[in-house]
C-alpha cells in the first residue's frame, strides 16, 4: 500500500497523513506553493512535518498560476482576508477549484510512483464551507481520476473529513502528532493573527479538546 | 454563454473551439506551456489560431511540474517518442492525468470569469486511446467540477469527440479553421516529423479527408 499524502503544513493533513501512515501506507510526501500569503511557513512546517514522520519521498510543486488566476483572498494580495468571524456561505478565502487542481496533479504523482491511494486532509463539516471539502466531492473526484488514468483503481481516502477541530486536536496528541510543527494561519508567518477563518477555528479546536496551542499569536 | 476553450494548437481543439464559437459561445482561450517538447511551436500556433478566431482574452499558463513527474515521452526527454507506428494499449506519449489537470485549472479559471461551459477537442475513437480522452472521464469529471466548485453549473462540451481525424479535417475546412496554423508532431518544431502517433493521425485524417496538409514535413 503505497500512498501520495498532500500535506500542506496545517494540522488537517498533518492528522490525516499520520492516521494512514499508522494503517500501513508507505507515504510519498507532496506539497503545493502556490503564491498563497503564507507560503514559506507552510513549506516550513511540511518539511518538518515530513522529518517527524520519517517520510523519505517528497514531491514540491511550485503552481504559480494561482495569482494569475487570483479570485481568493489567498492568492490576490488586493483581496483582505476576512478577521470579523466566520459568517454563512462560501468565503472570499476559497481558492477556485484549489482541491481539484491539487488532487489531478497528485493523480499524476500516483501514476509515476505506482501508488494505489491520495491521501487529503479536507474536514468537510467543521470547516470554512469549500465546495471543494465535501465527501460528495472526494466521491466524484475519485470516479473521474479512475475513469481518466491508466490503471484506473486510484482510490481518495480522507481520514479526517467526518471530525471536528477538537476531534483532530484529539487526535493528534493520541497517535503523536506535534502540532506546533503546523500552521493554519491565512495572514500572518511570524505571528498567528488568531482573528482569520482558520485562527479561529483552530484555537476553538484546541479550546474544545482541552489543550494549549503553543504557537506565537499576535 | 461564455467558455473557457482549452486550445492547445492542434486540430482538434482548434475545430473543437471554432465550432462552439459558432453554436454562439464567447469564448475565452486557455492555453498549458507544460515543457512538452514542442512547447514553442505549439503556442505560437495557439496564438495565431486566437488571432484568426478574433479572441480577445487569453490565459496562457506555464506548468513547469510536468517536467517533475515526467513519466512520458512528451515531458521526458531521456524518453523517445515512439516513430514505428501505433501499437494497441496505452503509449508512452500518455501523460499522467493531463487532461484531468487542464479540466481542474479550467474550472478555476472559469470560476474567475464567471463561465459556464468547458471547451476541450479530446477525441475518443480515432485517437492515440489516452484513457483522459474517453466520454466517460468528462462525464466524471464534469460530475466532479460541479461538486467542487462554487456555482455547481459548469459544463464540459467536446465538439469532436465522436469524429474521425478525418471528419475534423472536413468539419474544419467547412468551418473555415485554416489548419496550417496548427501543429500536431509530438518531436519536431520545425519539419514535423511525420512518422510519430500524431503525425500519422493527422497525415491519415488528411488523406481519408482528400485534402493536401500544407505544412512542412522531413
Amino acid at each position: 500500500m503505497k500512498a501520495i499524502a498532500i500535506i500542506s503544513g496545517g494540522m488537517d493533513s498533518a492528522v490525516a497523513a499520520k492516521m494512514a501512515q499508522n494503517l500501513g501506507y508507505e507515504l510519498i510526501a507532496l506539497h503545493f506553493n502556490y503564491l498563497q500569503r503564507t507560503e514559506t511557513k507552510e513549506l516550513e512546517c511540511f518539511r518538518k512535518l515530513c522529518d517527524s514522520f520519517n517520510i523519505e519521498k517528497k514531491y514540491e510543486i511550485d503552481l504559480p498560476f494561482f495569482a494569475q488566476i487570483g479570485a481568493s483572498a489567498l492568492t490576490d494580495k488586493s483581496i483582505d482576508v476576512p478577521t470579523n468571524g466566520i459568517e454563512a456561505g462560501i468565503p472570499i478565502t476559497y481558492v477556485p477549484f484549489r482541491n481539484g487542481i491539487f488532487f489531478s496533479i497528485a493523480a499524476a504523482v500516483a501514476e509515476k510512483e505506482g501508488a494505489d491511494t491520495l491521501i487529503l486532509g479536507a474536514v468537510e463539516e467543521d470547516s470554512s464551507g469549500y465546495p471543494d471539502c465535501t465527501q460528495d466531492f472526494q466521491n466524484k473526484m475519485q470516479a473521474a481520476i479512475q475513469s481518466g488514468t491508466k490503471a484506473g483503481n486510484l482510490k481518495i481516502l480522507t481520514p479526517v473529513i467526518e471530525l471536528t477541530k477538537a476531534q483532530i486536536v484529539k487526535k493528534a496528541v493520541e497517535i503523536g502528532v506535534d502540532l506546533s510543527l503546523t500552521w493554519s494561519c491565512y495572514k500572518n508567518e511570524e505571528q498567528a493573527c488568531g482573528v482569520c477563518d482558520s485562527c479561529r477555528l483552530r484555537l476553538k479546536g484546541f479550546e474544545n479538546a482541552g489543550q494549549k496551542d503553543a504557537l506565537p499569536y499576535a
